[in-house]
Order: structure tokens, then sequence, then C-alpha cells
């Protein structure tokens, strides 16, 4: 019954709400995955769930709310998790029903076929679940938990297939939306990318026979998997006995991979479509800094997400780099049942500005995004109270105009400063002395494509930049949200 | 009976054992108090105690393990601890009897005195501690803890004085060592520091008539409360309705204050005795990279200590700085009772190596300091593991080679690398390039004194690079510790 | 992951499985559900759920570990449960796979169908479960648990009628064997008993419109609702808007009531078929005394279910009645964790003989049953070490020698001491002077039966002693069991 | 924080308010003292706490809030208290300071003494604390706890003497009041009565060369420890390597045990002053039957504390015995945060009235004793409600009028019934037919003494039924409290 109540700084960042991960043939597996979504922890922080299967005890399964440093590192809960195959989920809680998680949304799912057991851990986001549900209660499916995800369990227990993959096919084909899937029976270990391959999901080797799928990159190096190649968009793999067997169940489309993957989801030390994650944030610094330059003393990062792309920024731009906002290394990611005063404090729990640095200084502030705006406001407060001579905030994405609707927790349309505001309105608002983002095309420079975006066919999904929604809400739209004219 | 593993990683730090804070003169004192020991997290994270006095409700306490942040926000912890006057502490474990503290350890330490109650909290420690207590105890004293801090409040009960601040000012001039006292009666909030000022306290101010104790300056930012200026060493002062009364309890001595506030132990955003602890750092950077020049490709901090002074040694020999190694946010302190896999997987749980920024460069890592040398080996071998061309180690602090027995947690001497290795013995046991310490001088120059170290009487206590310890640690000395031979 | 050790001394019992509790038409309904649960605690400690209806919040559930009085007494947890209408639900650990239960398997159990949410409690145990439970699989349910009673909520969800009641008749004529089943919809309170009426329910008014279903009239007086009558064997009611709608969905059969209700398994406070328990068990004693007297000084219950009959014997007797043996008030009916010592300790942590009344005395013995037999060991272990001259046992039942097919936890059959031995050998393996069980007929009388048993067509369900089971139990003659042969 | 409301029901009956318990020269002594201590539960229920001595580990403690049941079982709280000497205590909260005891306050007390180490459990209270406290205080004592207790160590900390026996002696003769106290050293077990012997404690044997001290003699069977003798009122017994030194270190005085641990505290299979408690409780309702006889259909005794007592006046007056309340076996003694409707129920939630057994009967209830008469009357109202044709209540002390001071929790005076009504007016406030209390000869005729009450000298101390309090309370007596007139 515990409140949580997420941080008041958090509260104005995207959200990714998953990250997936899945060994195969090595012992204990479940250490494993619990190594592996600890790396992933940056995708989903309110809770995490592992299913492992071993011959002799069956299939076990635990959820625990909070970290994974906290819940599967321990003796008693890893114990319960005997066997060579395991696969796990982090989650973050979306802004949900009654504003908490029940344990029982927690994934992986877990459904008894006659055929035996399987379990689905899902990254992503269904478009069209609602209407699934529906269609599933009307057959006389009960539905356990008031996830999205579980309609593919579901699906799975109506496919009219025999084996557990041709079922897990046969439900893929039946969503629509984002979905990156690691699945398991007793013998298998499974992976799937939606068409567009929205979502990231990497292949990875370890010890003689062993595999393992992972949302990112960075969660093979805990475990010292050596990464093998991404699943490609549309793709399936079936891993068993050390063999790992590819096939293309849907129709083939044109890839879309998120790019705010890019921007701020993803971990700095993972490779995302063969570039790495800092690399491309320290290049949309560079990249700002030619589109936006300014005279300054100083290029200080918000941290910790900012840090790549003003490094990238301070080096094009010959400003001197420094740390004129330190983080607290003790925040965790919630308070408990705070107090009214504790409620109130906000940003500054979290950060605080190196006064001795920042006092009369020209500062140029780079951050990864602005969402409602709220945050960069009390910043800038923060950085004026010190007594910055100016403050220059630099976006490392382009305005953030659209909610997201394939697994990212997005405010309301009209929660969004940038759906209702022009740039040098959001300038005066926020009260600094210029406010610049990167253009849509830098953007797509810093992630590697030279020539920029191509309007035509974009190379990525920015549906949250440019409104353009490569796969329709279908849910969404039911509910009344309106998409972009067509221009 | 939960057993804590302390990080593989922080086991080869120095740990500061303690932070203090106190208020006065605010409604819901406590709850100031629960703000500044959150940002004063970093000077101990096992455990944290607040008291608080209340005209009505008079004296009451809490002692919790874990982190500020998760106990002392809860709205039914803070509603037990009313009143205008409060004071706190945050304490890290000694690697004391049989690994843990109990909860009777956790400061601030309350007596009830015939005049009325008193609490104490101390950052530093006694070095006649174990003397004071057979002495105490055969005058009848009752221990409740192992802490040498109880000896303060068994002292200040024999007493022969009237006022709780005579009886503080007797107690505090039979101890010897390092401390940094706060203390409060049902009236008054003192603060004390001992003759050399070792540890570090400073003044603020709030609201209309509020004053502020705490360690750092960084926790005053936290609260709003405007820095005033440090109490200074050997001096005590004593604040009710609003004034400030300054006294002078002990014998005129030259301040000696503790050097490895500046390299590590402080927040980077505190100010001490004037200056910037975030400037020094990144100039003893600057330092490092005239001492000990080399050419490479990439200036890497070790995360995230070592990130000021490698901006400043970026800066200075102009080679690129880039984030190589990459820390994971969402890692505690701690576990809980992990599992064997877990407890091996050491810094790897912590840290990742950037792989696309470091292979096949030549990488200068910055690093605060170097203790048992276990972790820079598995550093190196991370980077090396990475593809790096070469590894260049520079420590921003000379090599640690004598225990400090002021208030900070370090391994008996024979576990010191640099008490039983060279230099370069050192870089050969690492495995890296080269390793380079800075120099003392080039540290005291970085700390703002222009002609470096004072050999004839040293500005700063740099005991653990020196061996010259300003107090005689009498207690080590019984127990059989060898003082440095007089050259 | 915690363990619980069932009493050493509950191991020796035959258990309630389950006890069911439903209230409609007044306020907070939850909070009489669950001092309607405590009352009914004996039919099942180890975990409890309420599901409570509220138009503005819909169905909320919660289930707990533990006993009643632990967790649904708690603001917090009642906070969670508005409404009007809410069913509840204590339930015994079988001794089930893996020896603990899932809280998942806790019910009520809940699901949402097309026409809205329906949650059930059952009472009693389907004899056909397993074979069901393959079909709804290949029919695509996703099973939550592993509970048997899971089936009836997805039958209901397989079934073509419309309205919710319709769907519930429809799954219960699926299902064989013992229910008393408590179930509600948005708007609507219904229970159902089987055809044979194995297990007990009661329905109750409470204030102006409210009605109540519960396991047992006790649980009536708790909350101070006025006794109407029995749901009839076979009968249906539906409960809404302050009026009882009854049908009979099923075959008519003659009543088979469970004849151990009236002798173990309801409290003596309970009225049964018309019958006040603790009248048949005082009157038990009275046969018992008539049946098998014996000379002695003393006659002891075995306490507490020993004592009504103990004090029928004494009565017919006229041998003084005393408590011989003395009960430790404080035992729960778990240890968590417990040491080997403890877990060694048996019998001795509940009881402890009263020696100076033992001393010398010729000792008769009244207990409720004998299972295993080995408590009825150790209680005679220290009645003579006490240094009582004879002891002389006298059981309020028939020999156990059949398992219980039908909601009772039963030991296998090998393992019921009667289905071994003769009385003779009983007596001599438990060493005792006499033992001596009530007749079939006696026990018959002493429920009311002035003519004792109808052998041809008997009036209760007493297959446990006689081994003629009135629904065939098909899952287990699946696996193997054997019926008693025709004679 | 959490807050525990005592039972309604509870609330009304005096409180013992400890138990203690020790075993030398047995090894995991703790395991023995936790079962003394379960089978003492009955003396306190709030908290308990145990210290072992290992010759390796030293001395170990710990502290739990709850039932020893729930605490000292697990395997991970008993591996801390090694070694074959331990003493323990369970307590029972005082209505004191704020409601809640602290963790501190809870026994037994620790302190290291310059030749080692000694721990002490207090069963009584002792009279002129408070004066001793503030004594203590002037000489440098720190308190730890808000208990009486404690003052027993502290002087022991002045005391000259150079061993801890000694030191014990020279406490004890310096406080006033009841005490039963087991202490230990690193080599000695010790147990001391006051010279008055208010308070009951036993010496057992067990093994070759173990020895046990309890309160009462039913902990020593749950060990299988043998009954050797009580210790005297006044002797001091110390006990090392199988030998057991007796010794008076009082002046001597006339034996006043408390007469209300035969009538309510001890558990009735104890053996107090050589007697039997059943015993003599089963004789009080003989004597009550001879004393105040009424025509009537059922004896009913008031669970459980009044069915010795019932049982002797069904036999004497030859009216039927039977069980017209039954008690919920499953209601523990408190709930935590209950609901305002769960605090408004009352004595319904741990007593119910077997409705058809008292149906137009005239009832004689048989209870312990009336202290609020707040459940008498509800008690009244239950058998009312069912029907009973007239209630006649039968008291198994006389009135209780006066507060205890000697270790028993009653209310102030002003809120003891008899201390402002007659027995009439009692009878009338309560509206029972008839209320008769036993005679204080007749009580003490049942206690074994045939003339009665000795009115020049009791052999009882009687002091709640009398105001003839044995000892001055001198703490009370200077915070106001008057004597009864001498006559």
């Amino acid at each position: 019954m515990t409140r949580y109540l997420a941080h008041p700084f958090d509260d104005d960042k995207l959200k990714e709400e998953c990250g997936v991960f899945g060994v195969i043939g090595v012992p204990d597996a479940a250490n494993f995955v619990a190594l592996g979504l600890h790396a992933l922890q940056h995708r989903g922080q309110e809770a995490g769930g592992i299913v492992a299967y071993d011959e002799r005890e069956g299939f076990n399964n635990a959820r625990r709310f909070g970290y994974i440093r906290d819940n599967f590192t321990k003796a008693d809960v890893m114990q319960m998790l005997p066997g060579s195959l395991a696969i796990g989920h982090v989650r973050y809680s979306t802004a949900g029903s009654k504003g908490h998680t029940a344990i029982r949304d927690v994934q992986p799912f877990f459904g008894e076929f006659s055929m035996g057991g399987a379990a689905i851990a899902h990254n992503g986001n269904l478009t069209n679940a609602a209407a699934l549900r529906r269609d599933l209660i009307d057959r006389g499916a009960i539905f356990q938990s008031s996830s999205d995800s579980e309609c593919i369990i579901h699906l799975m227990a109506h496919s009219i297939h025999k084996s557990l993959a041709e079922r897990i096919k046969d439900a893929l084909r039946a969503v629509e939306g984002a979905f990156s899937v690691i699945a398991m029976t007793r013998t298998k270990l499974i992976g799937v990318r939606d068409p567009l391959g929205v979502r990231p999901l990497v292949l990875g080797r370890i010890g003689e026979d062993g595999y393992v799928l992972s949302s990112e990159t960075c969660a093979l190096d805990i475990i010292g998997a050596e990464f093998v190649r991404e699943i490609e968009p549309g793709e399936m793999v079936v891993i068993a006995k050390g063999q790992v067997a590819s096939s293309r169940p849907f129709n083939p489309a044109k890839s879309r991979f998120c790019i705010f993957e890019h921007v701020y989801f993803s971990r700095p030390d993972s490779i995302l479509g063969g570039r790495s994650v800092y690399e491309t944030r320290r290049q949309i610094g560079v990249e700002l800094a030619r589109e936006s330059p300014v005279e300054a003393d100083l290029v200080c990062p918000v941290p910790d997400s900012g840090t790549p792309a003003a490094i990238g920024f301070a080096a094009e731009s010959g400003i001197p780099y420094g740390m004129g906002i330190i983080r607290n290394q003790y925040m965790g990611r919630t308070f408990i049942e705070p107090t009214e005063q504790i409620r109130n404090m906000g940003v500054r729990l979290k950060l605080n500005v190196n006064r001795a640095l920042i006092k009369d200084k020209r500062v140029i502030l780079v951050d990864d995004s602005v969402v409602r705006g709220t945050t960069s406001r009390k910043i800038k407060d923060m950085i004026l109270d010190a007594g910055a001579a100016e403050v220059h905030f630099r976006i490392a994405s382009p305005p953030t105009a659209w909610p997201c609707f394939y697994g990212v927790d997005t405010p309301d349309r009209d929660k969004l400063l940038a759906a209702t505001m022009s740039e040098d309105e959001m300038r005066d608002w926020i009260g600094v002395d210029s406010l610049k983002f990167i253009s849509l095309d830098g953007l797509y420079r810093a992630a590697g494509e030279a020539k920029g975006r191509d309007a035509s066919c974009p190379q990525y999904c920015d549906a949250c930049f440019s409104g353009e929604y490569p796969v329709a809400p279908s849910d969404q739209i039911a509910k009344g949200f309106t998409m972009k004219a067509a221009e």
C-alpha cells in the first residue's frame, strides 16, 4: 500500500518503459539475467521479474518491486530460480490506474499450455491492445493484469498451432505497435522484433554453447558475453541446443528505429545500429555548437544525460568544459511517503550548483531534452541564484511536441511545452538568455545519416518530434487522439 | 541479522566516517536536518540519526540503517521529531567488531543530566578513547555502544560543572584527536572544532533567526541557508535565541586541516578554507599534467571522483577529454546477502567501459587515489579488454602510505600498496604503461599554497601521505602501532 | 521465501481447507467480511483474501498470508476495499507442491467478463478439477494458480450465457465434488451449495436491507447478523437490492452433509442443520461413556477440541472433570524458520501436563479423533511422565480410515493409523490401558439421528470413517486411488 | 512507528509485567531460554530479550517486540546467541510514556565493568527507582532506558566491590520494592528474591550439570528440567560449575508472596509455594459456592482464566458445568493499526456466546476478577442477548480496590470499580441478578491457609484487595498517592 513519489525531477523526462534480457545454455541462468537486468535498470526502475526453467524444478518465477540489485541479488531469491534457461524484465511504472502498479502487472508473463509452459517479456507498446483484450475476453480469456503485453500470452493460448514457437508467431502477427519480445519454453529461448524494429534487441554469446538476448549491448558486457549482432527488424530467432534459427514471420517493412534511444534512453556505452550511443551524443553536441553557437565562458552539462553532448559542444566551440552542476550520488529514484516539505524541494534534492565555478560566468547549459520545461526553469533559477552572468540552454534533441505510443511514457500532448509554444516563447517562459534545440536534420547527421533526414521515408521513428507515426495508434485514436494533419 | 556487503569497489577507497548537521530557530528543524544529512550522505552511508527537541514533546530521536532519503523522508518518522532545534549524524561503518554496526552505535548520543538532556554528534576520531573508556568504566559509567564518541557524553556526565555548555568544554578538553562536534541542549545549538581543525565545520544562517552548523557548505545550499563562515580550529560557538557566542576553550595551536578532504572526501561543490573543492581538484589535474605529461589520445576520469582532475588534466595537456568508463547509475552502496556469483562480479557491477571510444586509443586514466590497488588493476583489465592501445594512470594524490587515525577508515598499513612498494613497483603490479602520483608539493600548490608544503610546519594534516601525525595516536601506539622514525 | 512449519501437533489433525463469507447492502462491507473471516479462522489459517466492489472505485482485492486479524484490520488495507458488497475467503494450505502456497493461489478469484467482473470464493474440493483444467487449457485458458477452484472462473468465462448468474450455474453444473460457493458481481451476492450439501453455507440478515452468506453461524454472531436459514443442498440464492431469489440448478439428490463438521471442523458455537455443534459434541461424550465405560478418577479433555465431549463423558459417568492438560495460549499456528531444537519439541510447545492434578490418578483422556496417532502417543508419554496411574483414551469419532476428497486435508491412506491397525493394535501402539472410539451409530445418535445410521442411505457423508464416497473421486481414481470394495 | 492497540478486553485485566528465565551448563543455552520464555509468555507479551555468553563470542544479545515464538525461534536470531549460559526476559508494556515501549527498554540490561560484563533481568517493581535514578544521574550515570530496573545495573557500576556477585548484592540492598532478579556474568548464573518474596522464582536442574532459574515451574516442564525448589524470600543463589551457593544478603523479614499470582497471573500448571495453582483456583470455586450459593441451571467460566474456579463451583454446587462462552482461538493480543470499526468491536472479537446452551437458562458466570467492570458489563449483555433467564456473577477474588506497585500494571485507583462502589452498587452498575466476590478469608483458605487470613501479619501480599502495602511505595507517595488510613 506504500505510495511512492516519482522524482519531481524525473517527472520532467520521457521514460523508457522496459528492458528485457534472456539467457540459455549456462548454469544458474537467472544469475546472469539478474546482472543483465541490473545493467538495463535505466530502462525501468519500478519493478523486475525473472522466470527460470529447470528440468527437475520446472518453471519458477519471482517478481519484485524496486531495483534489481535490492532483490535479485539475494541468495534466498536466486535459489528459487534454478536452471540453465531464464528470461527477465525491468519495468517502468506508467502513470496508470491509481498511479501504482500491482505486482501482477510485473513481467515476464507465464502461461501453461497443453504442450508445456511458456513465458514472455515485452519491451514496447501494443497500439491495438485494448481492442484485442475485448475480443479475447469475449472468447473466454481471464486477464490477470492491466498490461497490454498480457494479450500476447492469451493470443498464444488461443492459437491453433501445436508448437509454442508457432503460437508466438501467430500471436505477434495479431498485434500492432512496437515490440521486442523475449520468450522461453522448456527448451527454447526466442527473440522477436516488430517489423519496424522500433525497440532494440541484440544477440550475444556466452561460454561454450550459451546465448543471450538483450535490449542493449551494455548488458552483454556486464556478464562478459560477446556481442554477435542485432536481431533485425521483423526477425524471429529460436535458440536451442546451441543453435540459432532465424525466420521472418512478418511482412517486410522499412526499418524505423526509435531515434530517442540514441538521444536519451539507451546507455552511452551501448552500440545501437552499429553506432556508439556515446559518440552520437557527443556528435549532437558538435552539431549544436555549429548550428547555434554563442559566446560564453563555460559549457556545463545538466548531469548526467547532457554530459556527452556538452563534451562535444565544448570541444567544437573551444569554450572550457566544467561541472557547474553537481549531482547528489545518493539520490534514488523515489521517496517513500515523503513529507510535504520534502515534496516541495524538487530538483534541489538531486542537483546543486557549483557556485564557485558558476559565479560571474556566461554559462552554456547542455541538456538532452525539454519535456514540460519545469525542470529547465528550476535549473535556470539555481544557476542565476549562484551568480551566473548569462544562461544559454542548448538542447540535444528537437522540440518534443508529440506523445510516444510505442513504449515510452510521455505526458499528454497539452503538457508538452513544445506542443504549445514556439522556440522563442519557450525561451521567455523558461527565462534564459537563449534557448536552442538541435534541428531534426542535425540530429540525423549526428546519428550517422550524412545527408540528414529523408523526409519522404525517414530512417528513424521520430514521431515525438515530427508527429509522423509509422504505426497508427488505433487504441488512442479510438479514445480521441488527433493525429497531425497531413501537410 | 542481515549482512551487508560493502562494494567490492568501495573497499578500495578511504572512507570518511561521518557527517554532522544541526539547526536551531526554524519550525520542524528535523526536516532541515534530514535534508542537510542527505547532502552529506557521501560522508557516511551506513546509518543516520536525528535528535530533535520540542518544548512540549521533549527530546525525541530516530536512528535508522540505510540512506537518509529512505528513512528520514517518511512522514511517520518525521512526525516523531517535532521542534525547532535538531541535530543529526550520518555514519560510515568502520570495519569494526564482527563487521557490522549495532543500531546503538548510531549517533547522535543522548544523555539525561540533572540540568536536562543533551545530545552530541561527532565527526572525527578520538585517539585516546580506549584509555578514557577504561577510566570511565572504573568510575561507574555504563557504555551503550562501541563508539569512541560515546566517551564525550560520559565525560560530560562526570563533569562537576553546572551548565551543559561548560560540561561539553570539560569533556572535549579531556579528549585527544580530531573532532568537529555538534551538540544540543533544550535551548542551545553548540559547535566545537578541535584545536587543529582537522575536520570541517561551517556556520550558516537561515530565515530570520535560524542558524545552521554543518560539516560542509553543500548542505547549506540544499536548505537555502546562507554560508556565514567556518567555525575556526579550537573555536566553540553556542547559539541561542538568534545569538552566536564564540569562545576558545583550548590551548592555541596551528591549524592542520585534513588535505584529503580536498582530494576526495568533501563534495566538489563545497567550499573548504575559502577554497572551492572542485577548483582544487581541477587544479590538481593541471599540476599533474605539468608534473607527469604523457602522449596520448584521450583523458578519461575514473568516475566520479576523478572527474574534476581529469578535466584539468585535459585542459592543461590539450588531449581530448572523454567518458571512457560509464558508471551504472542504479548501483547502491551495498548488496544485501549476495550470491557468490554476484560477490565475484566486483567492479563490473558498477562500471563499464565505453568500448567504442576506448578502442585503439592511448588512454590516460585519472583517479583520485590508490589504496590497495586492487581496483586499479581491475579497471586496467577492463580498459585493455576493450582494446586500448596504452593505459596511463595519473593519480590526484600522493601515494597513500600511512593509516589515518582522525576519523577515516583506512586499511592496516600493510594493506596499503604504497606502504610496501615503490612507484615503479606499483606500476608493474597494476600492469599499466605508466603510473604517476601528484607530488606532495604539487598537491599543496593545487590547494592554494603557492610555495608548496612548508616542511617545518605543514599547513595541512597529510599524515596519510607523509606519516607525520600532528596528534600522537596514543590508543594505537598502546596496541603496537609504530610511527615513522624521525628523520 | 520464508518457510513456515506447520505445528508438529496440528500435523496430526484433519484440516478443513476453507471458510467463505460475503455481505451485501451495508456500507464498508469489507469490514464485515474481515470480521466474519476472523470468526471463521479455524477453517483456514494460512491466508485470506477479500474482494470488494464500489461503484466509483470498481473491484478491489487484497490477499495476504497469515491471520485475518493481522492483515485485514489495518486501516491502510481496508481503505483499499471500499463498497457495500464484498466477499472473502480463508484458506488452509494443502500439503501441496513444495509445501507452500503462492499468493496467487489465495481466493477469491476474480475474472473480467464482457458483461463485467465477478469474483468467487469456494469451500470444498472439486473431484474432477484435473480433467477440467486440461480441457480448459486446450480451449485457451491461462491458469493463474494451482487451485482446483480456479476452474470455476474459467468455466464461467467459456459459458455462452449472457448473465453472470447463468454463467455461474453453467460452471457449477460442470464440476463434481463438494462446493459451497459465494460469488459476487457488481450488483449481486450469490451463494450455491452442491447437490449433496457436503459443506455448510448459511444465510443471515443485517441492518435494513443487508444480507450475509457464511460458512457457519458463529460468523453471523460476530457482526450482529441474524441467522435466517441454511442454504439448502443444491440451492442457489441470488441476492440483490434487498431481495433473495432462490433456484435449484442441479438434479435433486439426497443430502449428505459432512459429519466431521460436527465432530471437529465447525466451531462449537455454530448451529449446523438446526443442531448445536457444542451439544452434539457433548452428547458424543455421553454416548461414549455409555458405550465404553471405565473406572477412573478423572476425565480430562485434550484441549481444546476434546472439551465438550469430555464434559459430556464426565456428566454421564459421574467421574470428576478436570484440566489435566494445559494449553499454551501464545502458541500460534506456525513457527517461522525454526531451529532444529525447536522443531523437535513437538507437542510440548503447545501443551503441558498439570502434574499436581494427574499424579497417581486413573485418567480418562477425551480427544476428538486419531489420525496418524503420533500425537496421542506423545500425550500419553506426558501423562505417564507426570505420574498417572492409568491412561484411558476415549475418542469422539470412529476410526479415521479413509482420506477425504471433499475439501479436507487428509494424509494418504497408508498414513492413517486406523487404515492399517485394529482398535487393539492401535491401543498397543499408542501404549495406553484402553482405547475406545465411538461407534458410527453412536455418532449418528449424538448428531440427532435417534435410530443411528441408515446403512442403505446414510444421512451424512462419513466417507472418512466408512469408505463410502457419495461422489466418485474421479481425479484420484485416475491417479490410482482404490476405493473400498463393495460388500 | 506502528501503533498497537491492546485488547479492549485485556484492558480490563491486571497485567503481570514480567517473566524471567536463565540457564547455565547446557550447550546452546539460549534455545532453552527461548522455550522457557515461551512458557512464561503469559507474564509479558509485548517484547522479549535474551543475553547469552560464549567464551569465544563473548556476550551477545537480541531484543524483539512481539511474541517469543515469532522471534526467538528463528535460526538466524538464535545463531547470534551461542554459549552455555543465557538469561532472558518477557515484558508487558506498562501504560507508559506515549503508550509505547522503546526497544531500549527491553531487558535484560547489560553493563560492561572493569571485571567483565554482566546482564540482569528483573521481575517486579522498584518503589524507590525515581529517587535512585536522580541520585545516579547526579553521580554521572547515563541512563539508556526509562525502566526502573536499569537502576540496578548503574548501582552495580558504582559499587566499590571487586566481584560482580558482590556488586549485585550491593545494588539490591539499595533498592526497595519487589524483585525477583536473574543475573549472569561470564561464569555465573545468579538469582535473587526480595526479602518479602513478592514475585516467584524457582530453581530447576537439567542434564548433568545444568541449572535453571525461572519465574514459574511450568517453564521447567517445557525444557524437561526437574523442579528442585523455590528460591526463598531474601535468598541469593550463585550457580557456577554445577554448584549452587546460597546466601542471605538482606535483613530477615516475613514472607509476603503475591496472592494474585494464585488468582490470575501464574499459569494453572505451575506450583507456587508448594501448592498447585490449578488446585487453588478450583478450591476458590468450591469456597465461592459455599459462601455465595445460588439456584441456577448452568455454571459457565469466563474463558480462560475463570475455568478452574467454575469447575470447582460446579462440583461443589452440583449444578452442571458447560461452555456458555466460546473463545476465538485466533485472537492474538493486539491489533496493528485497527480501523475505527474494529476498535469498537471490543470483546466480540474474542468471545462469542454459545446461544443454544444459554437460552432460557439461569446462568452462573465465574470470572477471576473485576477491575474496571467494563468487560463484565459487555459479557452480561451478550449473555442476555442470547436469551439467558438470569445472570449471576461469581468472582474468584475479593474486590480489587487498590493499585499494585510491585510489578503489576493496575489502573489508577479511581478507575477501579471496587474503589468507588459497594458490592451492591457494582451489581447494579454491571446489571446482573447477583454479584458475589470471594471473601479475603475464603481466598486464603483456598490458598491453603486453613484458618484464613492472619490479620495481624498476613501470610500474603494482598495490597490490591486490602490496601495494606508491605513496602511503602515511596516514589508514588512523593507523587501524591494517599495510602489507606490506619484503622
